[in-house]
């Protein structure tokens, strides 16, 4: 084995953490150092690892490193984190607003807005860098599972099915929408997949199927002891695109409830393509993921196509990359050789 | 759409026909023409298709061909066929015999033979061809599977289960073995999982399997009639490496109700990998395919390898490529701004 790739970590939430555990499971990989807003909080919570103030440029940007993991959120911190970052470094991200990776529509103007892939492109180019976007399982590895199907089967539909066992996923950004309604002290929101629906899919229907058809939404609130909890519920079941289009129950539960039931992310999903090839001969794929922790299996992934970034910048191949762009053997630490018999 | 790409067809057996019919699902493709060693039986076949003898060079050797795809046989077609081919055409084939993917020792002499990889990457090099070999389920999607749950999760284990339907998974190579039974008139063999074995994997426990711990082999023979049923269960039984490692069961039915229950050719498999991140969170991945025609989904996924043949040849990227050398986006009809927004 060659010497390890040098990585840097740029934010320490859960996907930051997921990232420092992953990299302790890849030997051919090491951490350089945390960038961070808030370095004082990462440093009561590690040690043995330096850590940088995000704010403080000089300090961080002549680290070597090979590949800048950037694990903040893809609501406000990516958009600015990752084309500053990539003027600096390679880079990893799980950016994860569908409708923003291209070029979108600007919701009150109607402009047309350069997507996160167009911003990334043109600063990791100007550095002369290699950024990987879009990491994770979705965006990321369902993705390429999207795009296998539709190209093995053509006019095959793809569905994503979220939600499958028993506790249902974990959706942080439904959490985080719930947490901005008035006299809402904490929340969690699960997310359940309809199995009459999943039933029509792989029966190879390919049916229309909206939102509300596919998923229903599990809410644990916990309230601030002042509010109307039926006003509460009441925000929560008519939030547009989040919650209205669904089926949504609310549960209100005490902090400790809350602490003691939901500290845990698990979330899992499948991807189903049902069609038929040649005279009426059915085929079916199904690409399941069951994670007890969503952050760490996303950081997993995410680490795994540092190396690929690595690769790629060193051939001189730069700018933005999604998944689909990446073959799959370089994100596998074994050789080509190696890789040839499996 | 640019104009079509255009493919041959060497070889039309299952595969062949498979290719036949993909090519009509893809709008961007089509049939130049089909290259046999038997042209008069595939002619009595079909209609409205360029026949060309296989041994007649002078004839298919300067028809525009964009992908020629190699659909013959890979214990004796392919490695002659194949590297004929790749000096004329790019190429796509289905090469499935795992261990002559790569270098390999010959059985008697113990001397290193190139594998078929090497012997289609030199060919095609000359040729100035591109060769993408190996290509379907498994070897195929189920290798990239394998590799990118190894590569997520280092040290997990990818395991591979075949038959998990009913009827089981049909496997011609068992199926051929069995016919070379003296006695045997006709013969299919159905591959079946064993669940409780699937269970193990599923828990995380990265067993260590033998072969006949994950599966075992169902039989259905024709026997010709004057000979000892006996004798041809207990010589399919003990046959090394196809039967004698499994639980095998042998049942002999009539040449009619083989022609009545046993005419398809379904076959399904799941690559499982469990494992963990961080502090115990269990990670599990299924990805399993069910198909009706096994044949038929084969060629389905060798057409969409056609189109990253063909664009890397394009490109000038000559030589031997395997699934695991191709980026996902280059497989499908669409363009990079569609599929940014999967």
């Amino acid at each position: 084995m060659g010497r390890q790739t040098r990585i840097a970590i740029v934010g320490y939430g859960n996907i930051g953490r997921g990232v420092h555990k992953a990299i302790g499971r890849n030997l051919d990989m090491s951490l350089v150092g945390i960038i961070s807003r808030d370095p004082e909080r990462v440093e009561r919570e590690i040690n043995n690892v330096d850590v940088f103030n995000a704010n403080n440029e000089d300090k961080w940007s002549g680290l070597l490193v090979d590949v800048a993991m950037l694990c903040g959120g893809s609501a406000k911190d990516l958009p600015v984190q990752g084309p500053c970052f990539a003027k600096f470094f390679n880079t990893v991200d799980s950016f994860d607003n569908h409708k923003h990776i291209g070029p979108y529509a600007n919701e009150e103007t109607g402009e047309l807005m350069p997507g996160y892939y167009q911003d990334m492109d043109a600063s990791a180019r100007k550095g002369k860098h290699t950024s990987i976007i879009s990491i994770g399982w979705d965006p990321g590895t369902f993705s390429m599972e999207r795009i296998l199907a539709d190209s093995f089967f053509p006019g095959t539909k793809a569905y994503g099915f979220y939600g499958l066992s028993e506790k249902g996923g974990l959706s942080m950004g439904h959490s985080d929408a719930i947490r901005r309604v008035e006299g809402v002290k904490d929340a969690r929101q699960y997310t359940h997949a309809i199995p009459e629906a999943m039933e029509r899919v792989k029966s190879g229907e390919n049916p229309d199927l909206k939102p509300g058809e596919m998923h229903w939404r599990e809410c644990f609130v916990v309230a601030e002891e002042e509010y109307d909890i039926g006003k509460i519920e009441e925000e929560i079941k008519k939030m547009p695109n989040y919650f209205e289009p669904y089926r949504t129950e609310v549960y209100f539960v005490s902090d400790e409830e809350m602490k003691r039931d939901h500290s845990d992310m698990p979330h899992d999903g499948v991807v189903i393509a049902a069609s038929e090839t040649g005279d009426r001969n059915k085929i079916l794929i199904e690409h399941q993921n069951t994670w007890d922790s969503n952050p760490e299996a996303t950081a997993s992934i995410m680490v795994a196509y540092a190396r690929a970034t690595y690769r790629l910048n060193q051939k001189g191949d730069y700018g933005a990359k999604t998944i689909l762009d990446i073959a799959p053997a370089l994100i596998s630490p074994h050789s080509k050789e190696e890789l040839i018999k499996v």
